[in-house]
């Protein structure tokens, strides 16, 4: 059985933010999961203070910081999903989120000392709601990140809503919230047994051989239209 | 076997952006695909005149415009994963990647059709070259757009490089566009065999049955932080 | 005379971020500021905590959370200019950075209260120092949300740095730096003796005399191209 | 007087891309300024070949590709002002927007031909308008743009609508809009008579007077934290 976790990054339990990651969780239960919400704000999670750039291989889990993210590494460790719900404040993440986040760089980091992201293959979700705009700033910011983490993205792994009214009453917000709890679980099912690593060192034995190949081609495509080109863009330059 | 798309965005065949683009599809054979790489710039593709603003229905596969694109639609159909590689320019990719993009909407379109995004399911990766900067709001764009479309994003999808050097010489580069091609293969390999749908429609009959569940857990919270919070809230307001 | 104001969204008061800040502010001296430097690691800046979804007046200063923001605001209110300096946190600023911005919020809803966003017409710079990537999807979500909340941006707002050395070796970089300094100086000193307000409410009461003279236009046109255009539209539709 | 351009990137003239240019360029007119619209679709615009990467000194004015650029060049030499209006075609500008964009590198890389970008100091406005979200996503990647490019971006410089509906019925967007126009104006008078430049080149020599100084301070600020920061970082490190 899969494990998708839910963080809830606004401050208001009641609010749109809140019933949007509600709904994906159980639709993420639905499609086979086990899942937990949690309440970020409930939370003491510090500043990350960026280790890394004195020391990179100080960055590590456990994280130096002594705080309450010690309890959201572990569920994310434990985690095969995780969905992100964020209010959209000035079209980001809120700062909870946000330290999160930065704070992750711990387990990414871990790339360095035993060769792997601890959170590589994991699947990612995520729910943005806000007043009127800025959502697509967010989700692919969020996107980015996570997926330079190591993070997968399954198909519509978004939703989000803009507006200040009740989302319950958006019947289409709420079908595709719970389509990315849906998304999100089904892929995480789907990666459960995969075997494999995801981003392969040792590729890098064996890019010498396919090198001098690669050369070759640039070398032929090189004497085919460099010397058109460069008559057309010298045509008018007057050194 | 998975047949993953090269789509090389860039006018100069025998730069960064090229050998990147070659690397990665040398590493998706190795890791069990066929590949083929195309030079957009040798094609013809019109701008998207934005049928569907006027009548929803009316943009959908085949495009009403006929010029190049019909070859580029039916490769991206025929493919288990596409890489799109593009020069940065001003942060973004070239216009005509844009273009394929913007064009695309026919296939995702589908979905207020034949109640299916045609692209769904399909694996992106992301290559991206420029001389500066810019790469990660690329990257962002890019895939929050094709996520929305019903692309994957696949571990580690994207790679770049922000210098005027040759890239053949940065093995730590190489090494990461070459993951592009296996994470992106691996991926398309995976989700082959995967019979179910990604965005389920039917989902909106089950909605109303948790509907009311969780507007149960929204009340509860709701008394219990509401009060306090308003209370904190209104302290300083003077109306 | 002018004073600018660089908040430092770094906890490394002697990496790069600080340097370039540094170098920035000098030269806003020399272009004629006054300036000031403050280090926001040492400031206890809480989270926002949403008050305007709940009620959209009692978000106003001073914010009903008590903390260091309340000097910060103070200085904010006071700056002809505002140097913003980050580290590039996973593409966007650091947290606390962030909490910053999310909690100016009390500033720029002003607008509801007294009918002007109290940080309108200032000038705003940025400096974002990483080790890698990011730094324009940090900066453009920086621009956007500035300027949505009333700065104004200069030429050259910003300057950026992306590798691990020295950027105090880097002479390149701090030319850049210095001219983010120079160029907010500039723009701060050109608009110190404009007098007018810059969002103007009352352009409202002249909207509807264009707005037959718009429509009239539109009819035109629409009346010239629409039919050619609906004709290749509805081509191959077949409802 | 001032001249402000206004640049028409949608294809359909009747749609609200293109009502809310002309209302933006009624209240430039308003607020004292000459106005001219162009609509893009109408000009034969090709896509860059990214000559500077071959050659860096190959990319100025006039730019080597020959076709209707030439005109939207002259008209931005010769605007104080430029609004941007264009679809959100996917979170970006539609592809005609982005290929204007991409060749105005020709003004912009003059800066290494004459020692000045030939955009910079002139004023921008954005106008994006789609079915659905995306618009800060297109509003931050343009500001980015075209500030490093050298434009001004005036308070409030964009304006968004994201609905199917017609945007000459929402009072609150139209208001908007005029007041890009009006800020924009009001903006390009203002910088009218400044007669200074914007980036100074000759900033450079000043540089080493300060770079010791700023040393100084660096090397007080770490002695003073770096060996405590040292101290929690390398806390849990096991070599």
């Amino acid at each position: 059985m899969v494990y998708i976790l839910g963080l809830n990054g606004s401050p208001r339990t009641y609010g749109n933010t809140y019933k949007l990651l509600k709904i994906a969780l159980k639709a993420s239960e639905k499609t086979g999961a086990e899942t937990e919400l949690i309440n970020l704000y409930e939370y003491d999670i510090k500043d990350c203070i960026g280790c890394l750039t004195d020391e990179p291989l100080s960055c590590r889990y456990p994280c130096v910081i002594e705080d309450d993210m010690k309890a959201i590494y572990d569920k994310i460790l434990k985690a095969d999903g995780v969905i992100f719900a964020t209010p959209i404040y000035w079209y980001a993440p809120s700062a909870i989120i946000k330290r999160v986040i930065d704070r992750l760089t711990a387990l990414e980091n871990m790339v360095f000392i035993d060769g792997r992201s601890w959170v590589e293959g994991k699947v990612a979700g995520i729910i943005a709601v806000g007043n009127d705009s800025g959502e697509i700033q967010l989700i692919s910011l969020m996107y980015a990140t996570l997926n330079s983490m190591g993070f997968i993205i399954p198909p519509f792994a978004s939703s989000f809503f803009n507006q200040k009214d009740d989302v319950m009453d958006d019947e289409e917000t709420l079908l595709e919230a719970a389509n990315v709890g849906r998304s999100v679980t089904l892929m995480a099912r789907l990666v459960k047994d995969f075997k494999n690593i995801w981003f392969d060192v040792k590729l890098k034995e064996w890019i010498p051989k396919v090198k001098s190949e690669v050369k070759k081609v640039i070398k032929d495509n090189r004497e085919k239209i460099f010397r058109e080109r460069i008559q057309v863009i010298t045509k008018l330059m007057r050194e």
